[in-house]
């Protein structure tokens, strides 16, 4: 694999990761420079303290006028070709590329807001959305989903995260580097090229938090680090195996929210994507592969199912010890071309009601055979 | 008005509120008996902690095959009349009628999971999903909405919404009353018929949770209830002021993380719906009225905006002292005909980004002229 890195005509940084003799794309880097006409990223996002919940909230107002659902002939995340207008990509082919987001909630540079409290009441604390948004394309084909990329990219694909986890975990400021693909416009994608994407947030998320606290609490009953105790006992237990490798379980958690939900996890205890070696990195490549087939066969009738799949690191810093790396897989359909919606008692009051079991979920994904994902 | 009671052929709770001579719907009520041949209310949900969030989430697989959007002829939130099937309301009109849910998330007599752990272990509480949900028509109008009623009726529906929060806090084992509508297919209404839902929790709903934590901790710094003192910042400030009353501050709470959100707090400290006064409850119609008013023009373009609107009422018990009731107002809909989805940051970290602000809300808000809502 090469990584080569450069920057986008506003500044932005843009690495590319070849995996495929001749490297196209990082070969050409220096004749095809982005000679777009692009003004500065506007870093205007601020974080307000919900003081009703206790969680920060980001307020991202010029994300409104954000990229929406183009023609493919406008995609701005396929190479930029003769026959068409620069893309966000100054090369003609790409294997992997990783680049800031134009569009990013979280901003390096972020103006801190002209009072530390909004409207200077002590109630309300703000402070500058700062941290790093990054958009990671899968592929150069438009067409593609991840659960059809070819296992060598799936690794490539790994090894970008492996990269910008490091790189993004060693700014100053950063709580936690959160890794994840939002697939489907049922879910709200506005772009349809395969892409992923990195945020690195500046304070720990509230689903951390509450991880956090929980896995404290845990620590200091019993000694023990939670989110081992949890693989332990979907191992013992064995109702929600989806699949188990070598290196890795994928099981449906004890207390899914989600109508379709999976999460797999290392045997051995690892902290983040860095931490992975070789030979659990190709394993979990082959398992990843696995389970986006299954969840795309997981309803009669709907081939590509909505998903958001992310990955749960270690936070940086802050309760790095009682981290532990794992990927959730979930989608919001709860049967075929009916979504399962956040409503009333969902949004309103966080009490979630789930229309199935998590032993059922793990039941179906078990009776799906591996396969070809059909189109 | 005129309260009735009677019970539908499956042992539930109906109650008529009438609010117009002559009454309709509770005059006939022995006469016009539920005749329908009904199963019992399968009362199968279980409630299992997450472990991950420390949040207690429902099962209720039953909901999966529940009524949705039938044909208007099968609407069953519409009257029983001779030239259609019986619906659950077996009256030829009814003003305001409230019934227990046939799918319901939370019901009384909810069996008790057969162990009190998932697989016996110890991470996995898990209890009976006791508690219960209730449906408010409305109006027997199939095609109203809430903010097209007149005000005497709107009158009619909060007094029946006080009836069921007194009548629900009695009941052994809740924690908390949540009465919310959902409006819009766009958020995942399955019935059209105007109706709202009251949902009584067994145990305190996760955002109350953390707005309990934030009232203690609060209280302990200053001796104040954080309600009220949130109330007086906004009036203070007022830049996030939708509109006042006499009795009543409606405001864009100032971290709002819904693109379109108003909440609307009483300015004597009330602890829940059954303490409001006569006047208090006439003003509240008129500026309820108002509020979806605003909330139907807030997008050129967009005649009824899908909207969820809640009571945060003081929890039954616990943390009762610092409850102080709001309605929060608000829709997932961030440009016209645009949802807000909770993609990866949302749905995964609980990492809110707004693509809007409090203030750009507040001001919006109050740009609209009150009137008649667009068709």
């Amino acid at each position: 694999m090469r990584k080569t890195a450069t920057t986008l005509a506003d500044g932005r940084e843009l690495i590319y990761f070849d995996d495929t003799e001749p490297y196209t794309s990082g070969a050409a880097t220096r004749e095809l420079r982005d000679r777009r006409d692009l003004d500065p990223v506007a870093a205007t996002s601020t974080m307000r303290y919900d003081v009703l919940t206790g969680e920060w909230v980001t307020l991202a107002s010029h994300r409104n006028s954000r990229t929406f659902l183009p023609a493919v002939a406008e995609c701005p995340l396929c190479p930029t070709r003769a026959d068409r207008p620069a893309t966000e990509i100054p090369a003609e082919d790409y294997d992997v590329v990783v680049f800031e987001n134009r569009f990013p909630s979280l901003a390096r540079g972020a103006e801190p807001p002209a009072t530390d409290h909004v409207d200077g009441d002590d109630l309300w604390p703000q402070r500058p959305a700062s941290g790093r948004c990054e958009v990671v394309c899968f592929t150069s084909d438009h067409d593609l989903g991840f659960a059809e990329l070819p296992l060598p990219r799936v690794r490539t694909v790994l090894a970008a995260l492996v990269d910008r986890t490091r790189a993004l975990s060693a700014l100053p400021g950063i709580a936690q580097v959160y890794c994840f693909e939002n697939r489907g416009e049922e879910i709200g994608v506005t772009l349809g090229h395969p892409h992923g994407q990195i945020y690195a947030y500046p304070a720990l998320p509230p689903r951390t938090e509450a991880l956090l606290r929980q896995s404290r609490a845990h620590h200091a009953r019993t000694g023990r680090v939670l989110l081992r105790d949890v693989l332990d006992a979907e191992r013992r237990s064995g109702r929600r195996i989806v699949a188990t490798t070598e290196h890795w379980t994928a099981y449906v958690p004890a207390a899914a929210r989600w109508p379709v939900e999976v999460h797999v996890a290392p045997n051995r205890d690892v902290a983040d994507l860095t931490e992975l070696r070789d030979p659990e990195l190709e394993d979990l490549a082959a398992l990843y592969l696995d389970v986006l087939g299954r969840l795309d066969r997981f309803f009669d009738g709907v081939g590509k199912l909505p998903y958001i799949a992310g990955w749960h690191q270690a936070p940086v810093e802050e309760g790095r010890e009682l981290g532990r790396l794992y990927l959730q897989v979930f989608s919001l359909m709860r049967a075929p071309h009916r979504m399962k919606f956040l409503a009333g008692s969902e949004s309103g009051m966080g009490a979630w009601i789930s229309d199935t079991t998590p032993e059922a979920i793990a039941a179906r994904f078990r009776a799906i055979a591996p396969g070809p994902v059909p189109s």
